[in-house]
């Protein structure tokens, strides 16, 4: 998507085609900074430290890491060591692990002096997946959007409450759920978003925003408590969330908070969809609540927080007082009962498993 | 109760028995500053400021303000004119509205040589009866505690979950919903605050940190997204909230997020309480989602935060994009049927106009 008006990826090649550009997301929205990434090293401290985040993000850096790890030192050893650096990052995100297995698979049975140029070709290829994927999530969510607002007599206004950021920053352009909402506005559908903050750090507030500012699409920042009021006051129209695992039965494993704003909207009859590519969906597992491992993060996340001061540079402050204990969980899961809809690039379907099935029949087992 | 060993109020009399002395809320969790109210400018302030909040507070000081008023002019216009400046401070409060109400009943048929006295006597008593409730709100709550904890077979720890800030900093001592947690500290109790931060204005990681921590009550800041997992995975025993107006039906509007943790609480069979002085129910409201006046703040409570520098000055950081619009809804309602009970200064009721009405017969219309 646009960024003042120059089109970018979140991640992409330079010309001497090797270097991984990226956008480093920390610094977002106050300053807008690509970042090189020349090994696997730079790779995994981009993922662990967040300069990309985002599930299918995530996977296409973990993609291009391996393909650094082999133009350093094609050899079986380094292979291994670079995908376990790679792994170990971020445990909860299943595209991570499909990606790197995927490259690896590729890379085994290789000579050596082969690996470089196939992990490059195949990060590029998973790259490309994710920009027609996201597109045909778009397409397909937009239909959703458009339904609903032909439903409630084309009004001049329909109200997107999302949560964190499942924007084309968070893949590698269009996104998942705000591709339906780009895709809307496309066909001039006249969207607004609740952009829920999504403490504590802040996604939502800081590059959702920044996202629907620099592409023009009407939004509102709301504090994570708000969005069951609006809901109770017909302030929403639907919810479009994004999600980092999907289970075989359609439980979803999203940003922390999310499972609370599902609950909101089935109490107030407001549709709650989640869009998502295949590759966050692990066939492996039945049970959300119980099954999927919940990443804990920094307290630090929690305790303090970075902002623009009124001098313009970026200051860290803390917001507790001094010692005091937090805990910082990063996800919850929202179990299937409550999601009216996965908007998938094949389509839409039921958050179950025959849902699933009917879209993927290829996975049954 | 006590800050670094000495016993404070959050509203006093200087001893020249009539300059107000009040904390200054909006200063902590990183400086501990008291502040005098020499005019009912200055209390008006002081409320719409918010450097006092929570609704018997906000009371106590309006009458305050009052008596302020009368020593500087105790004519019926300035009566007049100082309710109104009150008035208008804070919208949602009905406790606000009480207590000026009840102090210029009484006011009003005196003579303009009585109603200086007569203010500052009447604004005492507000304090001391508040003082009194909040005690028996404690004793109560303790004991639903006790019970929760006995039932579940004495665990060394039990978890108890509230939202923004309801205990001696809202109040004039004690609290509602931390007086029970604090009684129930006194007894023993091994009780664990799960302190949800409460955005936009983080009631919850700044103030009841704060008080919880200077009292020695175990207690955990967390993501007011955080709370519907740790319900899912049983590390909620029970939620106890405060609330600033409650209908005749039990309806409870509190501080924006708290309908949020209800349905969770409803959905993981957590129970919820809700712990209030009989000043804050509005028996003239029946309704709470359709008839709650709901006060919108400053957007710029969510577009900036304040927090301490490494340096120990505290200043205020943008974490928007410049010009994000932002929407401040202060407060939601949390229907009566997702309330396990009410907790009041008579005791325990169910949500719901007949269990109100069995502890204050006195009320029925």
């Amino acid at each position: 998507m646009k960024v003042d008006g120059t089109p970018y990826r979140s991640i992409w090649l330079a010309d001497d085609g090797y270097t991984v550009c990226i956008i480093d997301q920390t610094k977002l929205p106050h300053r807008f900074e690509t970042t090189e990434l020349l090994s696997v090293e730079d790779a995994a401290i981009a993922i662990r430290d967040m300069l990309v985040r985002g599930a299918p993000l995530i996977g296409a850096t973990g993609a291009y890491g391996l393909a650094l790890a082999m133009r350093a030192d094609p050899g079986d050893a380094n292979l291994e060591m670079a995908f376990k650096t790679l792994h170990n990052t971020r445990p909860t995100a299943s595209n991570l692990a499909w990606a790197l297995n995927d490259v690896r698979d590729i890379l085994t049975p290789l000579q050596e002096s082969e690996r470089e140029a196939a992990a490059y070709n195949r990060a590029s290829e998973i790259c490309e997946d994710d920009v027609a994927t996201c597109r045909a999530i778009g397409e397909h969510g937009a239909d959703v959007i458009r339904k609903i607002w032909e439903d409630n007599g084309k009004p001049g206004r329909i109200n997107i409450l999302t949560h964190c950021n499942a924007g084309w920053l968070a893949t590698v352009d269009w996104g998942t759920a705000l591709s339906a909402i780009y895709v809307a506005h496309e066909m001039d559908i006249p969207v607004h978003v609740w952009a829920d903050e999504t403490r504590p750090r802040n996604q939502g507030a800081s590059l959702t925003a920044w996202e629907l500012s620099k592409h023009g699409v009407p939004h509102t920042v709301i504090a994570d408590n708000a969005g069951g009021h609006l809901m109770q006051h017909s302030q929403v129209d639907l919810c479009i969330v994004g999600t980092d695992r999907t289970t075989a039965a359609g439980d979803v494993c999203n940003k922390v908070g999310t499972y609370l704003k599902a609950l909101a909207a089935h109490d107030n009859n407001v549709p709650f969809y989640v869009a998502l590519p295949h590759s966050t969906i692990d066939w492996g597992i039945h049970d959300g609540i119980r099954d999927v491992p919940i990443e804990t993060r920094s307290p630090k996340e929690i305790t303090h927080i970075s902002g623009k001061t009124n001098t313009g540079d970026v200051k860290t402050v803390q917001i507790t007082p001094d010692d005091t204990q937090a805990l910082n969980i990063a996800f919850d899961v929202t179990p299937a009962r409550y999601i009216t809809g996965l908007i998938t690039e094949r389509g839409l379907c039921d958050a179950s498993e025959n849902g699933l099935l009917g879209l993927y029949p290829e996975c049954a087992s």
